[in-house]
């Protein structure tokens, strides 16, 4: 089956996070393909799969990266696609402030849709609601993704209520 | 003919910089509205074009805000489609950084396609990328003005290069 | 018996900071409720709630979020009665800063009473001195416990001599 | 006619700013005075204000200063009414930070209701909100403000669908 | 024996902090009292002990303070003497950044003399040197401290030289 | 007359905040010098000026520069005087902060007192009021600076409340 | 000639801030080239140049950029040679903290040597030092440069000496 | 053999991060000395070591810091070479922020080449870069470390694919 989604994170090491992102699509059964490579050390890997996913059929990219964060943004220069970029906070990043700086701040012609710090879940819904803008029955399921959060959420407040019943 | 991009903007104000944006879409014959309605002034308008976008045909929302910015996560709360949102540097922000945050940090399960302080342009640009996941022909719009855009860079290189050989 | 005070947080992930607010209104003896709701994915009953409360007898509102925080605006922008805004700092928080600049920047027109973050107790104090404007007998409760707090601070201070002079 | 509301600046300079919570004030016609003493210069002044205001009826401050703003907390310390800390930006601060941060993080005990930078107005709007939950008179006028608020967004964003029109 | 520093914390819970500068004052055998005050919970304790200190004999003031740092500022405003400003990193502190901007950012006529993060072994090095530029033996045990440091970097270095031999 | 007090800065460029400085030193009639030499170009010049000022009579250096700001931490290193720094808000600067945090931030073993950004009258202050604990009529003088700095803010604040009767 | 120094920067419109780097190296007879190539714009031009730029006789790259800067990083990605990374103050940028970030905080395996905000002199200083390392007229140019400044720092205090002492 | 690196550092609680430099070094056959040495403490020791490394070989330095860290652009002061900064951030550091400032911005005619916080392995890579312009064995063996990271980036994909395969 074609990914409809192409994640791309900078180092293996960002796993553990982007995990979330898997888990969401899985779920939501949306294709997807993963890949750890680096902007910097595999310069020509992630050109390759920059030019040429969409030929292949992939419909949005994740991209994540942590500190001086250039990989969404090398994505974005060689793609057509909308890519979607994840500041992640590792060890080396200053709070965060790097990936995000390095991310959200893209020059006039190479957007990075970003998501907050470590916002590998939302990344994954967007991606959903970008796939849903030309397939009915992903917007639908986006829509019944909001109405189960809600669901959730009161029900743990009605179990709040319970609580301070007592 | 029906607005294929929404752009919403928390005040007459924003009109400046989000002119880039409708300059993008005007450009590339990409179908649009603009409204500027406060999130917290005018909450019900906004509840209301948020719900009701995607059944208009709607593909995808750009919202601009200042300060703390509550617009964009207020439309993603309550539309299925892919929320773009744009930072805006007013006189009462703090340099921008309330602004980035107050959209970009949003919680799991309600995500905003954060850009650029002020990155009103590569807001159009994202939302056709959006659109032309769906519609081959927007996404060779966006190829041919990524070449145009590596044929001006490359032109005023070469000019450089005249100025600097005198 | 009626609440005068309406806490309101983003997620029962709030519960353990917000706690301290929920102590002080008890000793005080000035009545409240609690609610759990997400600004962005329960919006109406949020809504509701802001809208109604003060026909209820409501009198303060205290709403506490993380992250992009808009639940305290939100609330704001409906409602009448004033509305104090505790940022809290949750894990996928900037260090707290995205929380206070969501909560303390708002526009013109809508104002939240920010207080420090993750600051539930001065909340319920300030509910305590809000009340207490039309109330003489919870402003006298805000005068006893002013001078408690100066008691103990002393009766550390005296301790601590008695420590140095060993 | 008795002050509810009484204004406090650390400084003449503050005037510019502040005005426009004088100017909501007067126009709701709601009692105040206005001082510009130094928490620093004059701290015996700020104290008597401070420690009697509430016996001459006052029910609210509005406390606003720049830089190591540390008016608001000075005077929260010695009252028992609600304080509205407004953080200035003066050409000595640093864009800011210094201002907010001096007065939104108190320690526990001491809140002040801190609102945007230069939120001046906001603080009138929210000291009227404070008095209104004793008033039902005041809180009738925040409603038809912020009706009215909400007409001024509404007009303005018909008049902007009239110039996109044309 | 009369103090010749006063110092002063917001909190006896900043005595583990302060305790750098007591092992310092100890070691060069300058006197030293210690209280532990809040300048907004004891306000008049602090008033009067910052107007009289100079009166006992007392030369310097060290105010030690985490959050919106007042207690520095507000001894500062009713001494004559220099106060030197120890910016303490709480729990509850935004990673000290409101400490030091609290401390360091005070408005023209009143200065704090601030010393780094947590800086209390600074603050009492300053305040002897402060004691210097009055009694000659004083100064010169700051150069003794001074040569002392010297030799211990030296020596730690050349043990470092050996490790690397090896 | 031997300076009691040594002014230096990193570049002529920062006299216009130092006359502040020189103003108030002047006006209270204290003796100084004024340096205007880099810690970086002129290293040798400074450290001699350093080490030997308090041999002449010096009793307190003011350091000023901005950006990496290092001069009044080498200062501090080579002198048993106590060295106030002044951060400079030059054009080249980060907004301040990073003058600010190479003045303040200094290690253990070597404090710098440091001022507010630009706080060059403050720095002036500060140096009288460590020369006043050598020197009672020095003291004397701070504390008339004090009296004559209340007494304008009250007749500001006088005049402030004649335009408001109005 | 062949350049020693390869210059690039992102967009014509750094030249204004990159001027003071080529008239340094000019001054110093340093041979050079200058490009305004975009990393994203134009990817595979400046991968070319980096690629290659060795094995024509390049020793250093001097490579500025605004906003989330990834030009000195790709750069770096690519050649084996050192990368002088200048980050530009755009009017885009968050003042400047997106473009330090993005270049100072590289991830290992792939330095890049960053200088201060708009420091391009300092970036063409360093890159002569560089080149100094393998060329000893170079380092004597650098010696010399260091007399200069050192001379100029000197007159501008002498003649301040004699202001001051009129 | 002669050092062609000297590493210096401001304190031997650095070696734990510095290490990461030394190791590259071993591995690469590059010979350095190392030293710890504060700026602040042993300014002599610092100058002699700063004025005379040229003289013995020494081709490039590397320079660690935390806090206000003016290490290495004490030690660009006074020496020819090219001197590398690295920022630590220590426990006494603001997140390290201070390092980084204070290392990045240096004013003009003194560079410091600045890497990412804690970035000693970067900081051995670029020493071996500049190296390398000199000594084309060494460039060589940079191009080989490229290789031989983006060999490891691959493999690490591929395992990566394999998992995701199960």
């Amino acid at each position: 089956m074609k990914a409809k989604v192409s994640i791309i994170m900078g180092s293996v090491s960002d796993m553990p996070v982007m995990e979330e992102a898997i888990k969401f699509l899985i779920d939501k059964q949306i294709s997807f393909e993963v890949n750890a490579l680096s902007a910097h050390r595999t310069a020509e890997l992630v050109s390759d799969l920059a030019k040429n996913a969409h030929k292949r059929g992939v419909k949005v990219f994740i991209a994540a990266a942590g500190g001086a964060a250039h990989l969404p943004g090398v994505v974005a220069a060689l793609t057509p696609l909308p890519v979607i970029g994840v500041p992640i906070k590792s060890s080396s990043s200053i709070d965060g402030w790097d990936s995000i700086l390095s991310i959200v701040q893209m020059p006039a012609g190479v957007p990075v849709a970003t998501v907050a710090l470590n916002g590998a879940k939302n990344a994954a819904i967007l991606a959903a609601q970008i796939i849903g803008t030309g397939e009915p029955e992903v917007q639908q399921q986006i829509e019944k993704f909001k109405a189960e959060m809600a669901e959730m959420v009161m029900k743990a407040n009605e179990e709040l209520q319970k609580k301070l019943m007592k």
